[in-house]
């Protein structure tokens, strides 16, 4: 127990030393407060799925509330994992993309969609996925 | 659009096909179910860095709130994610362990790990983590 209680108020130490952090300067830790919640990695997996719209996020099977939906845009927004564009005037639709920092979540995406399909019997598995993207992106050629 | 609209309303066709799921049956959305907080997390990376007790947890710079850390011990148990261990009668003492599947959550957490490091300035980087680990399991092997 000595040996592990070693490295571990070591890394508590370190992990205290900068004090600009809410929690602490663990990279885990920086990088729940701004994605551990149930929502903002389903808005980020309907991004990755080619949605763009608020109503297409809406239409999403889990059904996320309207409030909801638009804080999670807006501190998405904020961290600079997406960006907007305006598509329509009056009344006001914006469009939304990942950006590059978006974009690299999809490990952290695809880790956990490999351990849920796993563990959790009945969930749809990578692979089905990978086929209907496959299938958008070889539609998406036909029409170019 | 319609491109889109028809394999995103695929998608949401498919994950809505099995209703025993709270939500869908995303892979994504039944792993945030379990795993999705600012917490959970926090307590599996102890575990991968060799805190087993309670008090271990509680611990970490991030001051996990003790009725949090009891009621994420016991969604972890019931999802098998770890285990317990009595290891004192009086008063009862627990040391807690991941389970394969908790084990499994390894690449999940350095995704999360490599992302916050990445876009986060300040946070600790995988590789003084990896540091940590490699200097606490040679003193382990230099004990036995």
């Amino acid at each position: 127990m000595q040996v592990i209680n070693f490295v571990t108020d070591w890394y508590n130490q370190i992990m205290k030393t900068d004090k600009k952090f809410k929690r602490s300067a663990c990279a885990v830790a920086n990088t729940l407060d701004i994605l551990g919640d149930k929502w903002t990695l389903l808005v980020i997996r309907d991004l990755f799925l080619g949605k763009k719209t608020y109503s297409e996020f809406q239409k999403s099977p889990e059904k996320i509330p309207t409030n909801i939906l638009a804080e999670r845009l807006k501190r998405l927004l904020s961290a600079d994992i997406i960006s907007k564009q305006s598509y329509q005037q009056n009344p006001p639709r914006y469009a939304y993309q990942l950006t590059q920092k978006g974009e690299d979540l999809a490990p952290l995406l695809k880790a956990m969609l490999i351990w849920g399909n796993q563990y959790i019997p009945g969930t749809i598995s990578l692979q089905r996925i990978e086929k209907i993207i496959a299938r958008r992106q070889a539609q998406q050629r036909n029409r170019q």
